[in-house]
């Protein structure tokens, strides 16, 4: 850990702004706790005992008071940011709250910028980088498995893993640099083999944790579900079927483009962010072909795509064509052919009614087309096997429990994937034959990318390393 | 103060709905630390002291790490419930929040309803009941003047009024009912010139307590300004000057009916609520009809009328004779007359123009009509003249300072107003002659009305007092 330093103390309000019953404004930094007893008539919070709760009145200079508060005294280092920190819980309507932040600034103190205590909290070594990250993904975590997801990072278990890779390559790095060090007693440290299963082993397990990136993407940012299928074929009856009573989530958050994002879902602590295209087709109208823009772009960045035929229309040749071609273009994207409306008869009339107005013919569509699913939203026919099917087909039957560490950040896994071409290349070089110094400097590559992730500064643990091993008084 | 009983625990989320730094869970009630203790991986919380602050994860019961927490612990009766209560700051995002309070729930604690805290607060005496209200009105409050009436009350001003009162009618009381007992004794204890004055004394503080509703009722609800006029007499300019770059207040709180009101605009810590009307004329049109209708009410309900002129053009005498009717109309609220566009000249082409278009003789306007004040919003002149103005007339040129304490809510206008006419009959029945029990039911109902003010009981109060002050042991 890191030493303390406290810098000068800023203060913000740390709780969403609105009306409750409690709002906190976080004060931290170098005589933070002085300052706020200069508004705060109650008890001498300079006396106060660390990790203590008072309750006092926040005055302004003329006496006014402006809220009656508790304060929480947080004494360097046991505090969030490691300095000294006053927690002020005010009434929490969102004037008063301001009035109470504002009387608070007036003793000298500055208004914190965003993530600002994290930032020391992450300088004075109270939390890894990769940490004060999850910090952040758990607060805007919108799924139970994307708030698991965070909590295991936060924990510190990424970071524990990144440990483990670095300590792997500085042993390597140490074998390798020894050698060079007395390359000219001609004494020979590495072991090759060893060397190499040593590196090998590292790879492999920077490739397991690499593996669950897809999910762990998808946990965090949601399952970009397009809907396709043509007008009419029950997009939009699938979507609020879905959606039904559980669309807290979308009046609960702002934030969620409309015109991309029509529905976030969530199911087995999952969430779908459901998007209900426009009919797939060429036109001629501007505002339509925007529309089918759209429903492209959607379509290609889709992580799950569902098609929904009309089982009660038939199937014609064309769409038939525009299914496979769908089914072609999804390549690697999870692709789900849904058969909708279940639960209409196919009348005499509606095929008579077919016949007139179609000019290709229909095609029997049992014996042409393999459905995943056929369902009916309207009798919730297979609603709960085709929620079960989006969630297996979305994760590509990989599922995590609650105490899997995943890596959901794609800084995390551009360090990472780094990180193991740098081993590879040096088992590479090694299988060359190649001299130890520019082993060194391939393994010395991997570390600094994974110091990235815990943010530590690489290249004087690799020195601490070698040398602590040494231990013969050179 | 009362004894405190601890109810069975209750649980809710304190802090607002929303993204943030931290989020609070408040747990009050009978076990209410045990139970939270049975979730939270740290220290034992059942062995913490009273205003102590523990860092810890809360736990499922599957051993899943929900979030990292702070748990505040406050031992009855030193709490703000007076009950023992555990305040769990979380992660503030609106899952992650959600899943805390529900790990606590399944702890065998109940969801607390609205106002559940506040309420057993009162019950175990904690808080009077117009202290009570104060902390909504705190929360609630949209304008520095209206925190400061919040706070007064909330300091217990109103109840130490209240209490004044109280004790002068109980002394009052007292002198009438032991006249009642020892009244076959034939001993006189009232002396009636005595009484007459103390009940007159009371009567006259709780005038002056009630004169100060007017005010405090527009400094907590804000003063609804109605902007009239013809048709681009300047009202939407105007409005748009006054709430330039203050608009804050429309955006950051949610729940102001766009189709009355307007804009929410503070001016020296006073909250006006502008509200732009329609033109005020007859038409056969069925939607203007239905503005005029809204127009007509905004105007009836209003606390500060402001009729706009436009100076650059004619006032016809149909207007003239409008201006009067409104002022007519507006009776005791308060009226301004205001000339707009000061800054255009007045051309003898647009004079022409007038003639050409007007039926009625143009009159000479200045020679008419009285302006509190001509401006010119684009200009900017004499905007702050018309600030200052609004604030002067609204308020009645009686203006408080943040220490002044007001009668903010009808309750207790209402309370005070039956007290007083209650003491004011006893008065009477005092100078009629009329029997002590009379009287005593009178000031009884006196008391009780002031009683329901800070939520005491006052049967037993009137009891205390009048055996207190015997002490000859009967």
């Amino acid at each position: 850990m890191n030493t303390i330093s406290q810098n000068l103390p800023i203060a913000a309000i740390a709780t969403p702004i609105g009306e409750g019953g409690i709002a906190v404004i976080r004060v931290s930094g170098r005589e933070s706790i002085r300052k706020v007893s200069g508004c705060f008539r109650g008890k001498n919070l300079e006396d106060a005992d660390t990790h203590t709760v008072h309750f006092g009145r926040i005055i302004k200079k003329d006496g006014r008071v402006v809220d009656e508060v508790l304060a929480a005294v947080f004494r360097a280092p046991k505090s969030y940011t490691g300095e000294d920190t006053v927690e002020v819980s005010c009434h929490g309507g969102v004037l008063v709250t301001q009035a109470v932040l504002e009387t608070i600034l007036e003793q000298g103190i500055r208004a914190a910028e965003p993530g600002e205590f994290t930032r020391r909290a992450f300088l004075n070594g109270k939390l890894e980088l990769s940490q004060a990250e999850a910090v952040a993904d758990l607060i805007h975590a919108k799924s139970i498995k994307a708030v698991d997801a965070a909590n295991q990072q936060l924990e510190g278990r990424l970071g524990e893993h990144v440990k483990t890779f670095r300590q792997q390559i500085i042993d390597a790095t140490a074998m390798v640099e020894l050698e060079l060090d007395f390359i000219e007693e001609d004494v020979e440290f590495a072991n090759k083999d060893q060397l190499r299963k040593l590196l090998a082993d590292v790879s492999d397990e920077i490739d397991s944790l690499l593996d669950t990136y897809e999910t762990g993407r998808l946990v965090k940012d949601g399952v970009k579900t397009v809907f396709i299928g043509r007008p009419n074929a029950g997009k939009s009856t699938l979507l609020n079927t879905l959606v039904g009573t559980d669309r807290a989530i979308v009046t609960a958050i702002a934030g969620t483009t409309r015109d991309t994002i029509d529905a976030d879902w969530s199911f087995d602590g999952l969430l779908f962010k459901l998007i209900d295209t426009a009919g797939l087709r060429e036109t001629e109208d501007v505002i339509e072909a925007e529309g089918v823009r759209r429903s492209q772009q959607a379509f290609e960045r889709a992580d799950l795509v569902v098609y929904l035929k009309d089982l009660s229309l038939p199937l014609d040749a064309e769409e038939r064509k525009e299914i496979a071609g769908f089914q072609k273009r999804a390549g690697n994207t999870p692709f789900l052919l849904i058969g909708t409306k279940l639960d209409l008869d196919r009348t005499p009339e509606s095929d008579k009614n077919r016949e007139i107005s179609g000019t290709q013919k229909p095609v029997h569509q049992e014996q042409r087309l393999h459905y995943d699913l056929q369902i009916s939203a309207r009798k919730g026919q297979n609603i709960d096997a085709l929620k079960k099917a989006m969630k297996q087909r979305a994760l590509e039957n990989k599922d995590y429990d609650a105490s899997s560490l995943l890596v959901t950040s794609s800084r995390h896994r551009d360090a990472l994937q780094k990180a193991r071409e740098n081993v590879q290349r040096a088992i590479a070089a090694l299988d060359q034959g190649i001299t130890g110094d520019f082993l060194s400097i391939d393994l010395r590559a991997a570390l600094k990318e994974l110091g990235t992730i815990t943010g530590e500064i690489t290249n004087e643990h690799v020195l601490d390393s070698i040398f602590s091993r040494f231990c013969i008084g050179k």
